[in-house]
């Protein structure tokens, strides 16, 4: 089955937004053992037309996202429908979901939005929880002359992609008569890179027969992808353990902070945080996860000294000594954090993101982080991640999280 | 003058890697007045001659990115000389530097990597200081049949993007005949959605001679994009200031935190936060701007009731009476906020995220945002956001920053 991907919008092109549709539709579709074919971007307007006037005739199946939204370059639904030569027509339904919309979160409904709820003859209105504009399903067929399937999905990523696993996956299904996805799994690493696959396990998984597999790497995390029969897995599996079992995060698509609050609520324990440079990055990502308030109680964000003195008791002659950024300071933070929350364990990290703040003995990119747990002595690790703000922030506290990690493992 | 950018790589429509290849020309062609038209992903192989057959007879100039490099199925260069009827030639420039860039490595050349050096007969080596694969630029009318200028750039942004200013930048340049680039201002709006536009101003910036403008909408947030005459982007902006002056998060591209860290600079205030749901997001974002040190001390997550009581001074008997998600503990958490940190300003949320906690009275997605200043009374606002975990977070993070824009404006 050949489908394409069409995502449609001005600042796709002019580069305002980042396109991921594209990758992560490509990794959905591989989850269902389909490929996508092609992927092309537009801009919002006419463009549309003559990209869906090449695409029709040669594709089984077609993605579009983009352009449902009420303002007058949202053109995706009018275009589609005049090129099969199908009618416009409100949906009650859809209407109905619309005023309910905005009728929940007790906003007026603009008369812009009233073109929301049009709906091409034949097609198949596809629920957005998530937003105003819902989706629409034109199975093949409803013009003879273009046997493919259109499945129109609204651009903000958050809207489309659980109608994509709602909507578009179970119809997708169906259409390629599929059976069973392909055998897949996905081992997180966290504390090696791509290239320590390279020496040695690289050409023993390429000698595994009916195996395909391939690397992800992410700013503290590498995924190993394995594809293909069950023995290929396994055997693959058991090669790549053998080596890095210690550094595996999860075997079942888990991130690193759902490993980590999983493994403290099956171990009854409580954690609190304790950080400068990452400033509440830590925090963010364990409250990501559903659950963690009954295992995450406090978090200090402590950017000042002040804060440091304060808010976790570290001696301001410590930290005119040794500076912030060392050792003793991160020791300090997080038996001070463990003190004054009252948990079980604390994590702690202090750092020099930059741009500025670097000095020739502490470079911008150094940091420390300290793990501080009840009747354990309290460990302390040296980093140097330099790289920009962002992905400094993210590799100190994937660093942090994993210290957690190992140490409830 | 049409540009079209083409970027090949199976790993691209798999997922495997992220296509920024799109957003980055694109805002690279627009500093230079120039658009692209479309941009396709293809896999390596066959498919690539497929759409430079379509691709070729329409555009003016196209940028191919991928399948320069050393192995099998690398075959950008070579389907690229067979379309055009133009025969493979080793380069002795191309061949010297190529191994010049492995003897500097102290590591063999591989045989494979011979094809890197092969130029098709009338086109130009683009050296690529920073890896194996040279770009080549093929002029219009290497082959009579199409008049399009085709550069030929390798996949890793690394190596594509020090080649693009180097050798493709200056190329389009000449050959657009480019004087001045066009005018461009985003305006960044919060608390306001995008039909917001539609009614009354959406047709008034359309009759806006010379005027193009587009929305990008994200949570809690959406951008004006006007591009056009000086005359008529001051026009469009008079129009839209008239009615959301008070919403303009930025007229520089600056996000939220930005503004907020600049505003706070600026009138040498100081900031804490206390954070119930949004779990350290608030302080994550504001820390991601550099220099937030200087005016964001303290951050408190206080998930736990135990943590409200004991690091913010909230009364125990307020937490039974009220529960946490009340208008009384926003208040209180705030106010304790600002007295522990010393701080001119402290800005505090609680509610629920979901997906469990939430109750008939107060269901998943509703909080409290209070925010205390010195000399001010505490104002306190009642928010809903029936969302995601992840998209609750920041809707309620983005409502927070912007009380304290609004504070501060």
């Amino acid at each position: 089955m050949r489908i394409e991907i069409l995502n449609t919008g001005t600042e796709l092109l002019l580069g305002h937004t980042l396109n991921t549709h594209g990758a992560w539709l490509g990794q959905e579709l591989f989850q269902l053992g389909l490929r996508a074919a092609r992927q092309t971007t537009v801009p919002d307007g006419p463009a549309i037309r003559a990209a869906l006037t090449e695409i029709l005739p040669r594709a089984d199946a077609l993605i579009v996202t983009g352009g449902l939204g009420p303002t007058s370059d949202d053109l995706t639904r009018e275009i589609t429908a005049e090129l099969l030569g199908l009618d416009l027509l409100t949906d009650p339904a859809a209407l109905h979901s619309l005023e309910a919309f905005f009728a929940i979160r007790k906003r007026p409904m603009a008369e812009a939005n009233l073109k929301q709820a049009l709906c091409p003859a034949g097609a198949e209105i596809l629920p957005n929880p998530n937003g105003t504009a819902p989706g629409l399903y034109l199975p093949p067929g409803l013009d003879p002359r273009f046997p493919c399937a259109i499945f129109l999905l609204p651009g903000p990523p958050r809207e489309m992609r659980p109608m994509y696993h709602a909507e578009v996956a179970p119809r997708l299904t169906t259409l390629a008569g599929l059976s069973a996805p392909p055998n897949c799994l996905t081992l997180k690493f966290t504390g090696i890179g791509e290239s320590d696959f390279h020496d040695g396990i690289d050409t023993r998984l390429a000698a595994i027969p009916d195996l395909e597999f391939g690397y992800c790497a992410h700013i503290g995390e590498v995924d190993l992808r394995l594809i293909g029969s069950d023995p290929a897995i396994a055997a693959a599996r058991a090669l790549v353990m053998k080596r890095f079992a210690s550094m595996l995060v999860s075997d079942d698509g888990s991130s690193l902070e759902e490993t980590v609050v999983r493994l403290l609520t099956i171990r009854g324990m409580t954690l609190a945080t304790a950080e400068s440079c990452t400033g509440g990055l830590i925090a963010n990502r364990l409250t990501d996860v559903p659950g963690a308030s009954a295992v995450f109680t406090h978090g200090f964000i402590t950017y000042a000294n002040e804060a440091k003195i304060g808010l976790l008791g570290v001696p301001p002659e410590m930290l005119i000594e040794h500076g912030a950024v060392s050792e003793p300071i991160a020791r300090a933070m997080a038996e001070g954090a463990l003190a004054a929350a009252g948990t079980d364990l604390a994590v702690a990290v202090t750092g020099i993101a930059g741009p500025t703040g670097g000095t020739p003995e502490k470079p911008v990119g150094t940091a420390w982080l300290a793990l501080a747990a009840c009747n354990h002595p309290t460990q302390a690790w040296r980093l140097f991640q330099p790289r920009n703000r962002h992905d400094f922030k993210l590799g100190i506290s994937q660093s942090a999280l994993d210290a957690v990690r190992r140490h409830l493992s």
